[in-house]
């Protein structure tokens, strides 16, 4: 079975190839009563579209957001509000080059799903990859938008923190400065700027590609939300990540550093605060435990592989068999991990709305009990 | 909706506390003709089991698992036969000692789950941790012996690759080292041994604890298995790890090291063998290219944070809002990453056996279509 | 893949068949902070229970309940209190007498699952029909006297209608009478008791069994529940019960009758009632319009079938594909229909729970928006 | 939660509402590799489409469908190719009249679905009903002629059986005559096609609407398919057939009749073919035994409720507790079970499809194990 719907109570099913005439996607399990503006879905939007800056795709796409049901105009007729049915989201594909694709259609190219698809399916849509193209994650950042209404308060935020072997500096952390126009890289780091701008220049002139480590963070998180055991909130924050293409590992809070330290040093102690509220003296667990949140900031990061269409030849086969060297010609991002900012902020806003929804359901209250 | 159920097509449901009288599980969608020795379950529970060295809880449980259901008896009377239906599996706990936990009952230990479950549910079974113990996964680990049965020349393997700040050298790789007698951390590095040994007895005379890294390596996975977006076979890796208690990171081949390197370097360049099918000169992507297996060898690689049971005092409160001290009793393991070698097997398992029947459903093949 | 759960919020997942040592299932999703007694559930049970009076199977079943995870004792020691986690059920298998199925171990029951079973898996527990065996919906009425508890104020009652060709007169529907102790048919009509006894003894005697068609009224149903298309109320409930053995047909309200009439005739009319709520006037839709509860009782009817285990001889063919005679000895209801009463309950009750935990996920209400 | 996806592996989300831009739905699990026409699902569109007699809404829609994604074409221009991934179609709605509807903003119409949604969501969308309106199955009918592509050799056909007191003559059976262009009815009995004409008209005439019974009978469904307890096959059938707007009532085989009878009549004997087959002597049982398919046509019937939407003044109430009265102007159906029957065929198709490839992954066959 195919399996395109991730979330089980706000439930988003994505559709639609790279070339094909659009892409789409249905939210189902929205709350109804929910306002928005189609110009916040499309403000999010805009934040991952192609063609901003030469570190990205050149692919012009508008990715204009059209929405087809589950909304009601309010009377100002710019705002929507949902109905509680599925809202169906349609974004036309309009930049497409297929015959970039032509010579690539039988060889795999390395690094790609080329092969994969086709020992699946015997079968694979193979212009601009098809349905595992990074032109579907433009559907996940407008559903992401949605969630991110569902939970009063929820603040979900995303910024690059390495590319290649340069790490930003976490002690220049500037929430303002990674949405900043002149930021083409989402880093918080201003002082990095330069310095990311030279080096991802020198990758894109060699027609190469490099990796990148991208955190999420999210404020405002209820306490509570989370199952106990399969459908943990970190669990589900990083299979939601993991399925983002070109993504290769996701970590909680400490993460792998976690497994070099000592218990004493993990634990986060607790207090209780001025206001006669629990407080945590830190935050190594990443606003989870045991699966479910504790009220803290919940921090997720996770690490993308560099392109893998690149313009170095590379050796491989075609599916006749025959060996070929393969070079992605094409329009393609340098470093794929700096649209995955607003792609990874969409995956955890989906992650915690579910939840948020779930954790409704089960026991009536919308948050932690106690406090 | 509290959710203790895991997989789409292979799905297992778990229950049970730590200090009620039994846990279990249900193993629905089992293939049925699949034929096993209750002695085969039993040898991987006992490599999970507590109580081997003094590295591990000293709670002793024969971890003893009886079938209840799904099963008939081969002639032989010893091969039992699956039919089909669900397959209920129940483990009794034996050496509860509740009273250890006691002094607990009303405090929330730093880096634990209480504090978390309290706001959640409002009640909770503070007992040994209750849900959120450790003693659920000898269900995962049932499961995951059925699991290795449904996909033919399946072998996946689990070895400790660090423990704290202590990496083992990959150059001694030693798969039979693994499991032996006198090896008490599934260090697949012989010369480890004395280090590690050292090292941890420092670390729990300490009454302290320390995290690890464990690697997964699947062998023998068809290609072609996994989804293209969502339910990729990386993701559903991920996700059945992240289940894990204690779990807060995991990787994927590369894994984060992917986010430094350009793509040249991490592609997987192809060849045709000398067998007439195509061979991979390399497998940086850990045998799943666009969430689907190649053929390659799978590799995931998890970390497993220090336990917070430790016997050093931390500050915390109580579930009335008093501040205090806290030190864990009872019986802990100083490294719980030893024992998540077979769990963390048993749960890549279960996500190839329930992708090789989706796939077989969807495709009407057992593997790739091509070679 | 094999499907042994029911219900998406509050989830049933049962196991076992009828001659292996227990049967049991695993509640998921029951809200944390539900208090009820042992006593209630083993009531539910005991209602359903063989071995009563002569009309159903002699089969000597205690149908003890255990229940081995997901709750507390409360401070009296008897009353138990939901914590959230699963809750797992079982039932030991006390009266198996498998020595009765050896001479069918081969054939084929006509009208039995005998020969599907085999079709489907190649593989079958003939013992008692094994998982087809109606003695799991013993599981059933113990996760629906739970159900029960999940919603404030819901009230489900069923009673047999008919039974063959003997209809019962509504006009003597006595509630209270259908439990009573000397009413082994459920019947609603004490007038009917003499001639329902009557016509059983002759069926009973002749070898032979009959149909019956049972009715449940769920009251205390708060409006809004249901999903509007896939997931409809009454779409569930008409699942739930189309999943008991021998049903064969389900309707709610008006039934397989609405057919045959009129809109003016089938249009339930509203009116506002003295306490400045609506009133319907008739309820010709069973409670549900449009897959969403009214308010009004819920009503849904079904059929079921005459039990194909007879002393009559039948024509049929065993596994080898020989043509034999079968009759079944064994211990069997002459109408399994009866003993279907408190399983339609469980299965209506359980539809109903997990709407109601749904609809607050999704809407933070526990019921009707406006009244 | 709300819930607008049916289907485990073959598994269809549908979104849309009577009075919006367009409606649509996902099909997502379709075997790759399975070849169509386009105008294969128009043809079946147009079975169901309004307009085409006066016997029907004469709202005026092409139904025109657009397939967006998950196809590839062949070399012939024309047809299509699935290529596992999913397949998402488009329908506009171009003949939205939703001034019609004006008036009844704010009314509650008498058998509509509009109070239980104001209950549900306390918002609607109360144009032409919104969600609940007839026009969402067209995308049924549109994925239910994909779902007869993926079950090689399946058959799936419905006709009215009964309208009103109207019952049609079984003796006059002709499947050619169901669809014939002069027959307006999918009466399967030519010789009713004047009383029904007669019986029909005056209904309409009288601004009234009266209900409808259709019988689907599939066949070339192999044996083996349906999961044993819950995702019976006839409760999977049943639960799709009762997602269908109108339906309240839905029967497998002799469904209400077998209550009536006993257990010798009931049950179907089986012989040897003269081919070395087994064959049944009868199919009381509608081809399904113990949630199972034998093999056998299989066959259900559905009650369909006479249109609320009626000329005549029904007594009602607004949403601001206001008694009113209703009539519904509009475009409307006298008898909405005509349309029904293409719906019902493929919510069956859906089914069976879904069965099939779920019983494919878990056994590794495409049927039925011995014969």
């Amino acid at each position: 079975m195919s399996h395109n719907t991730f979330g089980y109570f706000f439930r988003v099913t994505t559709w639609g190839e790279s070339h094909g005439p659009a892409i789409g996607g249905v939210v189902d399990g929205c709350p109804p009563g929910i306002r928005f503006k189609l110009s916040e879905i499309q403000a999010e939007l805009d934040r991952r579209r192609p063609g901003k800056s030469r570190f990205v795709t050149q692919r012009r796409e508008p990715d204009e957001v059209k929405i087809l049901s589950g909304v009601l105009p309010d009377e100002d007729g710019e705002t929507l509000i949902t109905t509680g049915t599925p809202i169906s989201m349609l974004i036309e594909n309009v930049d497409q080059r297929s015959k970039d694709y032509g010579e690539i259609a039988d060889r795999y190219r390395p690094g790609h799903a080329d092969y994969a698809y086709d020992q699946k399916y015997g079968i694979r849509d193979y212009r601009g990859g098809g349905r595992s193209s990074a032109r579907e994650t433009a559907v996940r950042v407008a559903a992401g938008a949605l969630a991110r209404k569902v939970v009063p308060g929820l603040v979900v935020r995303g910024a690059l923190v390495a590319m290649g072997e340069k790490d930003i500096n976490r002690d220049n952390w500037d929430w303002d400065f990674v949405n900043d126009a002149e930021n083409p890289f989402f880093t918080p780091d201003r002082d990095s700027l330069a310095e990311l701008t030279e080096y991802l220049d020198g990758i894109r002139k060699a027609g190469s590609s490099v990796g990148a480590i991208i955190e999420i963070v999210a404020e405002g998180v209820p306490a509570g939300l989370g199952e106990p055991l399969y459908g943990k909130l970190d669990q589900d924050i990083a299979s939601n990540i993991m399925s983002i293409g070109a993504v290769k590992g996701v970590e909680i809070g400490n993460g792998f550093e976690a497994a070099r330290i000592r218990g004493e040093q993990n634990a986060d102690q607790m207090r209780m605060g001025p206001d006669g509220k629990p407080v945590f003296l830190s935050n190594h667990a990443g606003g989870i435990l045991g699966g479910i949140s504790t009220g803290q900031p919940v921090i997720a990061r996770f690490a993308v592989k560099p392109t893998s269409s690149i313009l170095t030849p590379r050796q491989s086969i075609d599916r006749f068999g025959k060996e070929v060297d393969v070079l992605t010609k094409g329009r393609h991002d340098p470093c794929v991990g700096i649209r995955a900012v607003p792609i990874g902020e969409a995956m955890v806003a989906c992650a915690i709305a579910d939840h948020y929804l779930r954790h409704r359901g089960q026991t009536g209250r919308s948050g932690g009990s106690n406090w």
